[in-house]
C-alpha cells in the first residue's frame, strides 16, 4: 500500500483555507500569492499535484478571486480533487501555451508585490521573475507558514495517527535488529514494517549502529552490528491522509559500555525535561535551553551539535523550528519534533525523539513508546 | 525493501562528472553553478542528500576548485557518500551560521552570473540572490541538461534494468484487474508489485477505467470496474540505481466496446511507426508528427492532446521532451517515452507507452510487454 492517492478526511482540508490565506496575503502588503505543487498547495486546497515541469499554479490575488492555473490534460484531475469542490475557477492552458504570460495577464496592472511558496523550482520562479519585470518576488513562507504551524484538531489527530504508526514500528524492533545483520538489512525490514503499520510511505530509516550513532545524518551501511553496539534508529514515514511521523529511540543490542549508559540516562533526562517544559508561550530557544543546559551540566555540551527540533505537519520539516534563535513563542496547535542528542564521534552516540503538540495549557507527545534504554538480546 | 539508500554502481556516478559540468560552465560564459539536492546534485556527485531546509550546496565555479558546503551534522553522511570519494573539498557550517554568506564570501569577486540547479527551492534561490546583489541568477538545466541527457552505456543499462522491472507488473495484471474492484485497489496490489519487481519506491500508479481512461492524468478513484471497460495503466518507479521506469498499456477486462477497438488499432499504428522512427538526427517534433499524423489521419487529431513524450533518466520526466516545436535532434543515448493516447471524453481513452534510447543507428526500446490490446477475463 505505497504511495496511493487516498481520499482526503473531509475536515482535514477545510474549503475556507484559501480565503484565510487571502486574508493573509492582503495584510501583510502582497499583491498575490502564487503557489505551485507541495505541501503549501495541498494545504490550501487538498489537491496533491506533483510537481513536473508543467506549471500548476494555485493564484490568490490579495483583492479578486483565486483562480487555479493547470496543463489542460490535468483539468478533469484538478476538477475531481478536492480543489473541484472549493468553488474557485480551475483554468487550463494548451500544451503551448505560456502559463506564466497567462497569469501575468490575470494579475492587477500594479502588482508589484508578489510571494512564491518556499518550495517553488527556481525554473518556476525565474519565469515569473521574467514575465513579471516590475515586480518583486518574495517567499509565501512567513504568510503560509503561520497558518500550518497552529494546527486544528483534525490535524492533530492525523498526527496522533501518523505517531501511533510509527511507534507500532518501534515496538518491533526487536524482530530485526540483532548482532550479525548489517545496518542496511536491518532497515530493509523496517521500511516493510513502516508500510505495514499504516504510512502510505516511508520518508527516512536511520540505522546507526555503534560509532554510526555519532553521526546524526548517517543513514545506513553495511556495517555489521555488534554485540554491544547502541544502535540509533530514526525512522518516519507520511499517512495516507498527508501528516508526516517522526521517532528515535536507542536499542542497545547486548549490554553496552557503562560510559554508554552515563551518556544515555543524561539524554534521557534532559528530553524529558525539555518534553515536560512544553507550554504555550515557552519560546522555542527557551525549549531548547531546558535541555541543552541539562545536558552541558553533565559535560557534554560540545556533543549536542544540532537544534533541539523542526516542526512537522503535511512535511517532514516545517515551523516552527526549536533553535537557539529563536524567539518564536509556542501556542497551541503548534506541533514540532523534541531530539536532543549526545554524539562522542568514534565511539558511540545517542538521540531520543518524539514529535510532541503544544496544547491549551502544557504539551502532549505523540510518541509514546518508553524512553529507557532498550537492551535487546546480544 | 523501499526508499533505503542502496550502494551507488561504481560506474553509474564517474567522478569526472564535475569537471565536465565546470568546462560546460565556463563555455557557457558562466561565472558558477550551484547545486542543491536532487536529481543534478546526485548526477553529478552521487550524493543523494534529502532537499532539507538547511543548505546542502555544490559550488562549481568556472575557474577554481569546486567544494561542496554541508551543514557540520551532515559533513560524516557526505564524507562516507560518494561525494567524500570525489576528491573534492567538503566545507561544514554550523548551525546558526549563514551558509549564502559563507559561499558569496568564497566565489570571485567579479562573479556577475550564476547558474542555479532548476529544482532549487525558492527559499534557496532567493537567499542567494539577496546575498549576491551584483550577480543575476539563471537556470543551469540548459548546461546539465545536456550531460544528463546522453546516458552512457552504464546508465542505459541501468535504465535497461528499470523497464524489465516494470515490464515484470505489467505482465502480472491479470492477478489484480476484474470487473467489481476498484481502481484504487487494484492501484495497492500494483504499487506492492512495483516494489516486490525490483523498484526502490513507487512513483505513480494510474489506473484509469471506462470514462476515466479519457482523462490522461486521472489518477485512481473509488469507481467500480465494469465488464466491457477498458482500463488505462500507467505505472512507474524508482530502481535503488536511481533510475526511473516508466510504462503505459490498456487492458479490457471483458470485450471491449467495437468503437474502443477501432480507436486502439489507430493507436498501436501510431505508436509502433513512432518507436520504429527512432533513429539519430530526427528532430523531437518530427519524432512527435510520426504519430500525430497517424492519429490525425484516422479522424481522432483533436483527441490526441498532450505531447509524445518526456525524457527519462535520475528523474521521471526530464529532457529531452518529443513535443511539437521541439527541433532538438535526436542523439544517441538520449531516452524518452513514446506514449501518445487518444481520449473521448465520457467514454474511454487509451495510451500505449514504452521507454526508448536512441542508438547509434536507430532505437531500442527498454518496455518490451506486447503492444496488442490485452483482454482480461471479464
Amino acid at each position: 500500500m505505497t504511495h496511493i492517492k487516498e481520499p482526503a478526511a473531509g475536515d482535514l482540508f477545510p474549503p475556507e483555507r484559501v480565503e484565510t490565506a487571502r486574508n493573509a496575503v492582503e495584510a501583510a502588503g502582497l499583491d498575490a500569492l502564487l503557489v505551485t505543487p507541495g505541501a503549501d498547495l495541498r494545504y490550501l486546497t487538498g489537491y496533491q499535484a506533483m510537481p513536473l515541469e508543467r506549471l500548476t499554479c494555485l493564484v490568490v490575488p490579495a483583492r479578486g478571486e483565486p483562480f487555479l492555473v493547470v496543463p489542460a490534460l490535468e483539468k478533469p484531475a484538478a476538477e475531481a480533487s478536492p480543489a473541484g469542490a472549493l468553488g474557485i475557477e480551475i483554468t487550463a492552458f494548451a500544451e503551448t501555451d505560456d502559463a506564466y504570460e497567462l497569469i501575468a495577464r490575470r494579475l492587477p496592472p500594479g502588482t508589484r508585490r508578489f510571494a512564491v511558496d518556499n518550495h517553488m523550482w527556481a525554473e518556476k520562479l525565474l519565469a515569473f521573475q521574467d514575465a513579471l519585470p516590475g515586480a518583486q518576488a518574495g517567499l509565501a513562507g512567513d504568510v503560509l507558514s503561520v497558518l500550518r504551524m497552529r494546527k486544528s484538531a483534525a490535524e492533530v489527530a492525523a498526527l496522533r495517527r501518523a505517531g501511533e504508526a510509527i511507534d507500532r514500528v518501534h515496538r518491533r524492533m526487536g524482530e530485526w535488529l540483532r548482532p550479525g545483520r548489517t545496518e542496511r538489512e536491518v532497515a530493509r525490514d523496517i521500511a516493510d514494517a513502516i508500510v505495514e503499520a499504516g504510512h502510505a510511505q516511508v520518508d527516512f530509516v536511520i540505522v546507526g549502529s555503534g560509532p554510526n550513532g555519532a553521526s546524526p545524518h548517517h543513514e545506513v551501511s553495511d556495517r555489521v552490528i555488534r554485540t554491544g553496539d547502541p544502535v540509533v534508529v530514526d525512522i518516519g514515514g507520511t499517512t495516507a491522509e498527508g501528516y508526516c511521523s517522526d521517532s528515535t529511540r536507542v536499542y542497545a543490542v547486548g549490554e553496552p559500555p557503562a560510559a554508554f549508559r552515563e551518556l544515555y540516562e543524561v539524554l534521557l533526562h534532559a528530553q524529558t525535561a525539555q518534553t515536560d517544559a512544553i507550554r504555550p508561550g515557552i519560546t522555542a530557544e527557551e525549549l531548547d535551553a531546558v535541555g541543552r543546559d541539562v545536558i552541558a551540566a553533565a559535560g557534554y555540551g560540545e556533543h549536542f551539535i544540532h537544534r533541539t527540533g523542526h516542526g512537522i505537519g503535511l512535511e517532514s520539516h516545517e515551523e516552527p523550528y526549536i533553535v537557539a534563535g529563536s524567539k518564536r513563542a509556542l501556542e497551541p496547535g503548534m506541533a514540532f519534533s523534541v531530539e536532543p542528542g549526545i554524539y562522542l564521534p568514534g565511539s558511540f552516540g545517542a538521540r531520543i525523539e518524539d514529535i510532541a503538540v503544544c496544547t491549551e495549557d502544557g504539551g502532549e507527545r505523540l510518541n509514546l513508546t518508553g524512553r529507557d534504554l532498550v537492551v535487546l538480546p546480544g
